[in-house]
């Protein structure tokens, strides 16, 4: 496919006019202001023009297959939230399901611009075949927890975590992949947590954990070990390989030293921690540190929408806002922890820019809408006048997934009835016990 | 026109399925859950399905002829924000300029479900014929500004309104009403801050200004006058009627005592607050007072949209974010802070609400995409997961203004070729005087 006389924006985050870009085995195989060869490319994509041709987002944190739980506990504080909505309602999930929710969970984030996301939630078969069939590439793990002396190995998480690596590892041409989960320091054990670090580095894959997410927790950690969480976490080895640590609110200069050092991505989830009320990351401090960040959506549970646009506006603004500094977080520092950090954090070293070579991973964002005059500065339009709709087409390793409302690669509808069933079933049972 | 077995949401912010709602010479003539008589009230509908039905938004603070300083200046602080960029350029505004640009300003708000908006900025007769011209409806001000010695009604802006208000207040059944407007405390004398109060109470308008904005601002008055701005301008008598404080960031309780006192609607825009940097209004503690607390775009040079939805997701958000209390500002009162709280500042006492005998301000709300499932509520997901443009029709005083994609009552081609002819000779004689 070529996607002709368009405007995208390029590796350097600036904005190119009348440029062509060439398809070929899922990758980028011509990038020029000039026509390649007439054919070379195979069929001209037909709606290139009023569009904006970005590269997919790269969603660092999520949890697709919660899907089923948006809008379900609202303004809560966070144990009410857990205790009386998000765990009974979990309790209560089959592995279909699970896949279906992924499914949708999944498609969500095609529509809105999402080509590969960092997954963390259970049953890794269920997990796998929702996003094999929805089309997305994932990175994903299973979250282990642990309140008793086992060690990681005796439990479920490790056991479905072998069988996910040796079933869905690599599936694909690498479009899913899997990786290593501690839930987090205050949910498991020392020996846990140890045994995750080693488990990952063994197999040689990351990890993904949630750190810092409240100050209770973080508090806490202290009481128990005497440590912030991310020295903790350090301490057991869980960043002596490629991680990811989700959140990171409450730590402080010793700990984004850990983070540089090591070499952690901080998958910071700006709108999921403001309405849980959990705080705001230091997301400036820790790019000023050099520090690897990226823009996670977490779950709909808590965010309620799975819309990059969105999640990385509410990213520039933020930070602007509470520290007083309106020059913080520049556009192509927005734009580079939406892309390129996420797809650097999944060890997909050739994904998350619009360049020669990279996989073809696109995404075609209308500018139709009133909100995109005038245009003194497309790359500004899109970063704070754009609506997370606006994404027109979304293309992953070189096939179109998503486009203008319909999802190529699985049944919608399907999906949206078998989940409805779900839900009601679920709530009977919950109605039932209570 | 009848919208027949909707779905929408009451004047207490409860979803009602199966409603049946009537409209008659601008008005909702009837809301039931039972069908009218059979052509009662002329044409059904044609898109109702699917649809969510809600209450028009109401603007609270706008500058809408800013549209043409979208994405002008971004990430710079507010004097050079200010200084370089904004004062320049709209130093360089025609009315011609200003007329086509407040279109485009309203035809935006219109496509984002805003029904009213409460602007301020000059040229009272091309801003009414803007506003006029859109099909919105608007409460406009010509903010002045004063640094010598000359009172209010020596001012320019002092004679435009009472021209303003002469031709244009009361047009079209009230769409267009004329209020007073100072810009603020530290942009004119206290000469003129009193001026300004003495006109709008002896013409029986209302008043708009900008109050506490930055930090510098309030300080500033402290060092200039020994008091807070609001403080200064209740004793100025700016508050002696209705009045629109917009921003109100830094304000303390005796403030928030005086506004609750005086009755007067803080106008709070969290979205430019974030941008310039500016900070966050404590509308939690304004709500906890019984304060009247709206919610306003400002402009998109500082914004970067007219994008209500999304104004009132940040609004939601970040409130919880920055207090640590996840129970703060609940569906209800960003929905009213984003209708009715609007409708009572402008004293425009029949609107705000899908109430029958209100003027038929409705907006329909497409629930088609993925995010709008599953429905555990359909409140949750209209403030926390739907994107602003959702909205498919915008009705004002029972007309449709908007409606997927087209603007009933203006030729929006046009008005954009006017605009950026205006932006490129605007362009073009900044750089010959660089």
């Amino acid at each position: 496919m070529l996607f002709q006389d368009i405007v995208m924006l390029d590796e350097d985050f600036q904005i190119r006019q009348h440029m062509y870009l060439g398809v070929k085995d899922g990758r980028i195989a011509y990038l020029s202001d000039t026509p390649p060869d007439a054919g070379a490319f195979g069929p001209v994509y037909a709606h290139g023009a009023g569009k904006l041709f970005i590269p997919g987002f790269f969603n660092s944190h999520s949890h697709a297959p919660m899907y089923l739980l948006r809008g379900y506990g609202e303004n809560l504080r966070l144990n009410d939230w857990l205790n009386q909505r998000i765990f009974p309602f979990e309790d209560q999930l089959t592995p279909e399901d699970i896949y279906w929710s992924c499914l949708l969970g999944a498609g969500e984030m095609l529509r809105f611009g999402i080509v590969s996301t960092s997954d963390m939630y259970m049953r890794g078969e269920a997990l796998s075949r929702g996003f094999a069939d929805s089309g997305i590439k994932a990175n994903l793990s299973l979250g282990c927890t642990c309140f008793d002396q086992r060690s990681y190995r005796e439990l479920p998480a490790y056991q479905d975590t072998l069988d996910t690596l040796a079933a869905w590892h690599g599936y694909d041409n690498g479009r899913l992949l899997v990786d290593f989960s501690l839930h987090g320091e205050y949910t498991s054990s020392e020996k846990v947590a140890r045994g995750v670090a080693e488990a990952a580095w063994e197999n040689g894959r990351g990890i993904h954990v949630h750190v810092a997410e409240t100050k209770e927790e973080t508090q806490g950690c202290y009481e128990r070990h005497g440590m912030s969480p991310v020295a903790y976490l350090a301490a057991c080895g869980l960043f002596d390989g490629p991680a990811i640590a989700a959140h990171s609110i409450y730590i402080d200069q010793a700990d984004i030293a850990i983070y540089k050092e090591k070499g952690v991505t901080v998958a910071t989830c700006p709108k999921s921690n403001l309405k849980l009320a959990s705080g705001v990351c230091p997301a400036a401090q820790l790019l000023a540190a050099g520090v690897n960040v990226a823009l996670g959506t977490d779950s709909v549970a808590s965010n309620n929408n799975l819309n990059m646009l969105e999640e990385m506006k509410t990213f520039a603004l933020l930070h602007k806002g509470v520290s007083g500094d309106p020059t913080l977080i520049t556009p192509a520092q927005a734009l580079y922890a939406a892309t390129k950090a996420g797809a650097v954090a999944q060890g997909r070293t050739d994904c998350g820019a619009l360049k020669l070579g990279n996989r073809a991973d696109i995404v075609a964002v209308d500018m139709q809408g009133p909100y995109w005059r005038p245009a003194h500065n497309l790359l500004h339009n899109l970063l704070y006048a754009a609506v997370g709709s606006d994404v027109y087409m979304t293309m992953v390793d070189g096939k179109i997934r998503y486009e203008n409302g319909e999802f190529m690669d699985f049944d919608w509808e399907r999906a949206v009835y078998e989940t409805e069933q779900a839900r009601l079933r679920i709530l009977a049972a919950l109605a039932a016990k209570a």
